[in-house]
C-alpha cells in the first residue's frame, strides 16, 4: 500500500459563473464539489493506475465528513483521516464562463490541538508499517508545528518507507533538512528554498540541503530530476494547452507508482510527465484523460543532462 | 407560535479577504458561518426579541445538517425542517478588508423532488394549526413550482392564519393572487410587480392585485404601508451608516410580533423600522443591535399619507 499524508485536506468546490465581478452579485449556474488537498489528488491518480492506495491526515466538521463521503465511493483507496474537532477548510475555484479563467478562495484550515497532533503521529507510524512507499503533500493548518515534515520523514526512514515531501516555504525548508528520499518542488519553491532562479543550480542546492533526489517541475517544459543515480530532462512532445490544477499532483502520483514498481528513473520521470500532461489535457480540472496519457507514454523524451556546475 | 417558511435555506458563509482580484489566488483569513435563508433570518430576529417561532422549509446533504445544527442553539427556535436528498445551497460573502465591499456568489439550491414537495406541504399544514402567523420568505429552489406561495397562502387564510408574503418576481406575482394578508417588497420588487416607479402608485396597484396590506420598505428612507386601516410613512431619524444585508428581514420580524401581540399598524411600522435600522447599525452583517434598537423605538416617526391617486 502507498500512503499519502494530507493535513490541511480539503473539500474542493468549483463554481461557475457567467463573469466575476468584484461588489456584485452573481448567481452560481454549477456546482462541482470533491475531496481534495494534494495527498488527496494524488492518492486518487494512484488508485485509478490501480495501486492501493491509503489517504491519512485530519478531516472534522460538515465538510470534512463530505470529503469522506466523497473518498469512500474510490475503489482501491482506504479512508485512514484522523477526526479533528475542527471543520475541514473549503477552497472555492469560481470559474468565469467567459473568459475561462479562475478566481481562487482558500480557506485557512481547521486549529489543530496539541492531542490531535498526537493522536496522527501514532495513527501515522502504525499506517507507515504496511506502507510501501509515503508522500507527504501540501500546506499545514493552523496549530501544526512548522517543522512537522521532519517529524513525519524520520520515522519513514527509520522503518525503511521511501518518502516524497512535496510542500513549500518554511515546511519544506525543514522537512528538506531531514532527509527525504525525493522532493518535487515547482520551479518558485525551488526557488525560494535555494535562492537559485537557476533550475539545474537549484536542484543540486536542494539535494546539498538533504534531499536525496529533487525531481523539478519545470510547467510546460516537463521536469528536471537529480539524483544519485543520474541526471534528466524529461519532456512532453508539445506544449499542451489546459488547465493545469493537478498536474503537479498526477507527477507525483507517477514518481511514487513508478517507485514501489522498482521501474528505472527515466521510466518514473516519464510515466510522471504522461500524467501530468494527461491532467493539463483533461476537460475535468485535477483529473487525467487515460486515452491521453496511454498515447503520451510513448512521446515523452528523457534525456540526459550533463552537469554545469 | 410565528411559522416561517424558507424554502431555499442556505448556509451562509462570509470570507474576509485583502482585496479581491478577479483570475488570482487568496488567503481566506476569516471565515463565519451560520445559518440562513430570508425566513430563517426572520426567525432568529423573532426569537431574540421573544417570540416562539418554528422553522421549517427544506435542508438536505452536509450544508443542511450544517444549517440545522446552527439552529440547534437558538433559545425559543424550534427546526421543523423537511429532510430532502439535495443539498441545501451556499451564499458566499467575500468582504474585501480595504474597501469594506462585499462580492456576493449564490448557489441555485437543491433540486427538489415532487415527493418531497408534498411531504412539505402535508408537514406545513400541520404546522399552521398552531400558528399566530405565517411568513412565507424568499426564492423558490430548483422542482419548487413557480405558483408554489399561492398554495401556501390558501391554506393559511383557509385556517386563519395572517400570511405574510415575502419574495420577488413571478413567485410574487402568483402569490399576490392569493390575496395574502401583507406583503413587504422593496421598492425594485415593487416596480418589478406593478410596473410603476411611483411607490405610492405601486403599493396601491400591489394591493389591487390582492395583497390586503403592502408594506414597501424604501431603503433608508423607511417604510411605506398601504393597509385597509390606513396609510403611513415609517421613518428612522436620520440615514444611518452600515451593512444593510438582514435590514429587509428584520422588518418582517417587526411587522409579525406586532401583528401577533395586536399593536395598531402605526406601532408595528416604528417597530418594523427600529428593528431594521438597529440591523443596519450592527457590526454582524443580519443581527441587529440591542441598545440601538430600543433607542431607535423613540425616534422613529410615523405620518399619514394622503393618497395622490
Amino acid at each position: 500500500m502507498i500512503l499519502t499524508v494530507t493535513l490541511n485536506t480539503a473539500l474542493d468546490i468549483t463554481y461557475r459563473v457567467r463573469s466575476l465581478r468584484p461588489h456584485a452579485s452573481h448567481r452560481v449556474s454549477e456546482v462541482v464539489e470533491r475531496p481534495g488537498g494534494k495527498g488527496v489528488n494524488v492518492a486518487r491518480v494512484l488508485a485509478a493506475l490501480g495501486q492501493e492506495v491509503t489517504v491519512t491526515g485530519f478531516a472534522g466538521g460538515a465538510t470534512g465528513r463530505a470529503v469522506r463521503d466523497g473518498l469512500a465511493g474510490t475503489p482501491g483507496l482506504t479512508d485512514a483521516l484522523v477526526p479533528v474537532a475542527g471543520a475541514t477548510r473549503r477552497t472555492i475555484a469560481v470559474v468565469d464562463e467567459r473568459s475561462g479563467d479562475t478566481t481562487q478562495l482558500n480557506e485557512p484550515g481547521p486549529q489543530i490541538e496539541p492531542a490531535e497532533w498526537g493522536a496522527f503521529l501514532d495513527r501515522y507510524e502504525e499506517l507507515l508499517g504496511g506502507a510501501s512507499a509515503v508522500a507527504l503533500c501540501g500546506s499545514l493548518p493552523p496549530g501544526v508545528p512548522v517543522g512537522a515534515y521532519a517529524n513525519l520523514v524520520r520515522p519513514a526512514r527509520a522503518q525503511g518507507v521511501p518518502v516524497l515531501l512535496d510542500t513549500s516555504g518554511e515546511p519544506l525548508r525543514r522537512g528538506v533538512a531531514a532527509r527525504p528520499d525525493i522532493i518535487k518542488p515547482n520551479a518558485d519553491e525551488l526557488a525560494e528554498l535555494t535562492g537559485s532562479h537557476d533550475p539545474l543550480r537549484a536542484t543540486q542546492d536542494a539535494r546539498r540541503r538533504g534531499a536525496h533526489a529533487v525531481v523539478a517541475s519545470l510547467g510546460t517544459d516537463g521536469l528536471l530530476a537529480v539524483t544519485p543515480e543520474g541526471r534528466w530532462r524529461a519532456a512532453p512532445p508539445a506544449r499542451i494547452p489546459g488547465n493545469p490544477t493537478g498536474a503537479g499532483d498526477s507527477a507525483v502520483a507517477g514518481l511514487l507508482s513508478g517507485l514501489v514498481e522498482h521501474l528505472s528513473w527515466p521510466d518514473r520521470l516519464t510515466r510522471a510527465v504522461a500524467l501530468s500532461t494527461a491532467t493539463v489535457r483533461s476537460p475535468v480540472a485535477g483529473e487525467f484523460d487515460r486515452t491521453a496519457y496511454e498515447e503520451l507514454r510513448g512521446q515523452v523524451t528523457v534525456t540526459g543532462v550533463v552537469s554545469a556546475a
